[in-house]
């Protein structure tokens, strides 16, 4: 696979642009002196579909020729990717397929569905999920639009990272949250194509911390079995998006469950904001780590606030 | 009392714009659809303290002449009005005294606390709430901010109009909550004085209507004991803030707290944002009362997001 660069991040900024939100950015001083920086809150929560995903699922299915598209879409995905990638090819008047494995959260279920895509159901396992994936491709000839390890969905996730460097200049940290790396790569490609001196963190639940080993180990690691409540991190990082996180010095920082769930609930509670369990590894990652962002200005990620509300984990 | 004119919004407006946040107007497809109506949100949650009442509480402390003010500010409080009320006297340097009633909601409480005001504990009566605050005023000096017929407050609570309307032009419909009418008569007031043609809508919980039946009725009624789960909504509309309603023609919507439950969790969902049992009974007004706002530009008061997450109504 070739690896998208930061023109293409630019020309992903232009491609979504009549589609997607320019996120807020929110602050809190309360959080600021906890942390001790200065931290800017991109907030792809109030993205459309509820999650960062929408940039790169627009950003694929508008990168498709007429002929190509007319044939539609498909993805594996436990929920977010899914709904986005429902959501782009609405607003393209295509078909969309989602593959949805057993026990994702049924809110982003049940959003999927609203959208408009055809739901297939798969074991939750990534080799049901990617065989699923490929027979709908076979039979359907849909284009498959992987849910991180695909160019134009790297690139489109990173669009957020010129967009928060221009509504809060200065800052010289970022930091995401790692799950199969889509977003990790994109920003990371995006970040050092504004500005190389821009230190880069990824959080990761401790129960799926395949990046931070395989960062630490020089090579990525094998399918594991997650562990978290962190239902949009569980998946193993992609082979190219390990490649970029290694190539630009990402460092990864483990939270337990305990701690993102602390964090989960002082971002409900400071920045009136609904964000899910996987948002909330970057605040975990900032009281735990607080040294490493000690006076320096960061930007985080808040990626998404599609979350069960009966069944909230507090 | 003298009623605040649209003259005193406006100098409210500039008194406290070095302190107060200018709040997001978000929106939502799917709830316009749900509507019948263009509805734009006007997000105090996300204003200092969680709630509107900075506003109100920011002006009276402003207002003060230094003399005046050194001895400090007093009001009895279930929670967001004493917190503004703690961190508008904390942006001046001056001391506040918060009458907290017994039973208030426990975030809220600790918020007062964590903003420096010194909390005084009584019965969760009108009359011992009155009476307590009647004592540190005695007793200190300090100042009286009620939370509600003053109409410093009111002129405060108001200026959230003039900037709604200026951030979404061609609202001709503006909805809030009514709890004491601090809020209801600023906002009715200053909606008036921008566009006298706009039509004003008030949501009550159905166990708090005395807004509804002293309206029907043309006349205030008397004490009631409140039945809801709208914390903020409990009080009996003040007596200055009744005529305002009236002189101003504002319709009150009751509505259940089954519908407001509902509309809490669909705000949640639809717009990721964190706001109180008592901002919901807006959206509650919206459905249940459909075919008053059908084809209108409506703009409503998302209040407060203060809400103890341990404990929440679902």
């Amino acid at each position: 696979m070739i690896l998208p660069t930061f023109e293409d991040v630019r020309a992903a900024a232009a491609r979504i642009a009549p589609y997607a939100a320019v996120t807020p950015v929110m602050r809190s001083d309360r959080l600021d002196a906890l942390v001790g920086a200065a931290v800017h809150f991109k907030c792809e929560n109030l993205q459309r579909g509820g999650a960062f995903k929408f940039r790169g699922a627009t950003n694929a299915v508008w990168s498709l020729d007429d002929a190509t598209a007319a044939r539609g879409v498909v993805t594996h995905s436990s929920g977010n990717h899914g709904n986005a990638l429902a959501l782009a090819a609405r607003s393209r008047g295509i078909p969309a397929h989602v593959v949805v494995p057993e026990g994702a959260v049924q809110a982003k279920v049940d959003a999927i569905v609203a959208a408009g895509a055809h739901i297939h159901r798969c074991e939750p396992t990534q080799a049901a999920r990617e065989a699923a994936a490929a027979a709908v491709q076979k039979q359907t000839g849909a284009d498959l639009v992987h849910p991180y390890a695909d160019a134009r969905v790297m690139a489109g996730q990173g669009t957020l990272v010129p967009e928060l460097l221009r509504q809060a200049p200065g800052i010289n940290t970022i930091l995401f949250p790692i799950g199969g790396g889509g977003l990790a790569s994109g920003c990371s490609i995006a970040a050092h194509g504004v500005e190389p001196s821009i230190r880069l963190f990824g959080a990761e639940p401790e129960g799926a911390d395949d990046a931070f080993r395989s960062l630490r180990d020089g090579k990525r690691v094998g399918p594991f079995v997650a562990n978290t409540i962190c239902d949009g991190l569980r998946t193993l990082i992609g082979e190219p998006n390990f490649a970029v996180l290694q190539q630009h010095s990402v460092t990864a920082l483990p939270v337990s469950d305990e701690e993102t769930v602390a964090a989960m609930k002082l971002l409900w509670t400071e920045l009136k904001l609904v964000i899910e369990p996987s948002s909330a590894t970057v605040l975990a990652a900032l009281l735990r780590y607080a040294p490493q962002f000690a006076g320096r200005t960061v930007g985080v990620v808040l990626t998404g606030g599609n979350v069960d509300l009966d069944a909230l984990p507090w």
